[in-house]
């Protein structure tokens, strides 16, 4: 009833005033966005996969080793995580700068690229020596000004979509990023909050609907991140093969040597074996629809 | 925190307790159902598609041929339907008894099976001697006698979740069903409401969570109706495609020979020739996992 | 982005093509509903107080008295329950005419009107020989074809707003009833579903929102029920205050003798002792805001 | 079905491992938090009043000499916003330093306490220089360095909720600032994402069942903010009035000279004829509760 007034949902005003950027400029506009000869938005759907956190030496490296043979394209792992809790038990940490040097280590010797997320723009400067892709976590999509110092470091960039945000307030984040003239930004789907998740440990619904919602709007190729989204393993190979038929760009994984131990969210993790079975299958629904693994 | 009172999610006890028969026996145990030699639950994929409303004869015609043609399965279209406001036009009613008149005569003229909707017993009589899956609406979901008088029709019925409800109501208000010893039961997901649809026209977002959350609780098959969730044809194509690769055992499409013509939410049909492309595409995503269109 | 199809939202529009008879003609309508010589939509805010299920003649007649007393304009119970799961214990059933006939004796005996659900057309004769206002419950809101069977008793009717529905859906519904020349209609708001309910046994939020929102469009009075909402007697004071405040016209409450043995959800009756108490809080608040208990 | 690991909702493990701080003691614990003469979480409930942005120097003295003279306990006004999108007008720009030194010049002249919000480290020691709380926003509240840096100022601090986030969630982020040794934290309730708000302009629903809810859990004082809540200044009265018949310690209001023209969301603020006559109202409403403003 008000038009002239801001909305829940995006307008045609808006791709122009509000994120000329990030707002795709044809219909067949897409970015195809090169990470480490990984080419994001193209026919290939490159792979991130590894822990949840970097928990040890010994846990980043099996992990790497393992991932590459199997085929994930990057390497992803947490050092620095956002915890809902302030306590830390032994298992249950962060290993910070510990945990850096480690994905460092790996990173050389198993020839992997690296995704990896930052909180603080006091630990760009460690954290960008060893990523190759900053990763900003649902709960700091609307933190702007460290939106803008991430950009400014000119790394490419993978913005989760914070939990409660519409896709509206995404590309606004986005735009932050755009603007800063760092036009390597891929935005990643990680679930939302909605009145049924289905489990009581389930806190998150996978939406895969705004991926053909956002790919109306932007050229920003889409990552999707069935693991966090479900926090349920069983349901991740349906919910990742569902990613590339809806027309993902890309697929975080949480894959760990002993699921069940890992250090946070245990329920998540799928396990060597089952990434390799679910690759297989992720290839042949990509090939379906014209895409590759 | 009052494990002894329901709650929000499904419990072990509530297999046993509140849905026994619409609980699985065991991880494997999965029904097939043959409604007209079409079989729901193994490997096929059946298609319903069709217009929302039994527009005219002329046009139910001309669908039952070109749908057929294409590849359907079933023919879907009302003849009843629950409208939000009680005011008709001239273009935007129900066609009712006439409507039944003319599935009987497309049918007949087509040899294509049919799926209607029936929103009160009165009427089961009537449609029930056309239609050979009885479709319940999301909002009579909960209408319980109702549900018991289809039951006892002895046919075929595929009960849509209401877009509010959980799991958890679901599988009882199938249950309602299956304990009149009407075994042939199809579920079917149709999009639920969130806090973000993405499009100020989409009231509901497509929630494919629900099919593996669904398969490890019961052996019912599952549909999913892309078309009513989006409510936004441009996207009905990934969300067809990703309801096949997240496991849906049948799909449900909206199918208009003039999509912006249709009686009712013309934003959501697809046309012939969309629908013959994304049924090309549907084959090769079944493919991919093992099933077929 | 396109204006001329349905939203989400009420529409200008839809006022006058909707839902002209739900709609207010000026700022200042307000319908005033007299029933029982309790008028609802005035200065005066009724109670409904009572059980959820009439589980037994000394059950409804120790309450009939004990309500009486305190201050209740109506009794509230039901005979007929859509109970989410098909199987029933001797504890958890309906009465259905018995608790009919049991009703019927209360109200002759204790002479309070009373407010009783009805689920079917064909029990409509049954339960309008003992109530002096047609509940429809929540989950018969978009049940089209029985409101207007009910519509047509020319009873008054409660209509309770669906917990997935939109305040357009709900003055839809309305409009069913209205269209039939039925004036008699009081909204019901009893709890919506949304991301986080707080508690794992809580189903849904009270929508306290929805009073003035559904005031700037509508004339016709707002009931509030904060005892289905909250699902948690604890917090059934604080809504219910809250009610007041936000101008409910009218407020139901599920009252109980032993809360704990309630034969449906035991969590959230309020004790006649806690009634009382309230009762004497919801006046000092309706005092505060011009108007009375 | 899993309960040794972490669900949605608050476990009672969680009120000893989790957030041990922030979680009551006893049934009848309630920290008092005395800002500048002014105690939350007493009888007493004071009020936030002021513009969305600090617009102007005249802006600001004209309204701290209003809301001053009116009854406000604080005066509210934002020098540092976070916006959805990075482009900025002339009109709709932050004005930060300026906007803080004029904060310090009002504060001064009108002798009147000053919340704000401060969105990065860096800006922290200007922003406490002039007010009396930190005002942590919504999009903030899991940005956990940040809050870590805003405790050990020993500041006293408002940590609003995020719109997406449970109470779970919310109690963590505090308890967060309470492990510094900062025990001046009060929580604001500022609305929440949900599938139906009612208006298309409106983004969220004011949660006023979380106040029962919180205060079940923690001796920290509830405010509410119902402007940001609703966006819509027409339901700002009675949802003011709930918020203290719901048991709000607090009350956060957008007030200013010429609503239509604040340079943000211009839908939402009040005049200061509208916040005489509802401090009026509220008066009346926390009298009828046992409480003062």
């Amino acid at each position: 009833m008000d038009n002239k007034f801001p909305g829940k949902d995006v307008t045609i005003s808006d791709l122009k005033e509000k994120f000329p950027l990030a707002a795709k400029k044809n219909k067949n506009h897409q970015s195809k966005i090169d990470i480490c000869g990984h080419v994001f938005g193209g026919k290939k759907i490159p792979i991130f996969a590894g822990p949840n956190m970097v928990e040890s030496k010994e846990l980043i490296f099996d992990v790497a080793k393992n991932i590459k043979k199997i085929g994930s394209s990057f390497m992803r792992g947490g050092a620095f995580k956002p915890l809902t809790f302030p306590y830390r038990s032994k298992k249950f940490n962060e290993t910070r700068e510990k945990g850096i040097e480690w994905l460092m280590q790996a990173k050389e010797k198993f020839k992997i690229p690296i995704i990896t997320e930052v909180m603080e723009t006091k630990f760009l400067p460690l954290v960008t020596e060893v990523t190759d892709i900053i990763q900003i976590g649902s709960r700091n999509m609307q933190n702007y000004p460290f939106l803008v110092d991430c950009a400014q470091t000119g790394m490419p960039i993978m913005l989760k979509r914070h939990y409660g945000s519409s896709i509206r307030d995404w590309l606004g984040a986005a735009e932050y990023i755009l603007k800063e003239g760092n036009k390597n930004v891929l935005l990643c789907e990680r679930g939302v909050v909605v009145p049924h998740t289905h489990r009581n440990t389930s806190r998150f619904l996978l939406d895969l609907q705004v991926i053909p919602a956002a790919k109306e709007l932007t050229h920003l190729p889409i990552i999707s991140d069935p693991s966090h989204a479900t926090f349920w393993s069983p349901w991740v190979k349906s919910m990742t093969l569902a990613s590339i038929a809806a027309g993902a760009d890309g697929i975080m994984l949480e894959v760990h040597p002993n699921p069940r131990e890992s250090a946070v969210d245990p329920l998540q993790p799928i396990s060597y074996g089952e990434f390799k079975r679910l690759r297989e299958e992720m290839k042949k629904v990509a090939k379906a629809i014209g895409r590759v693994i």
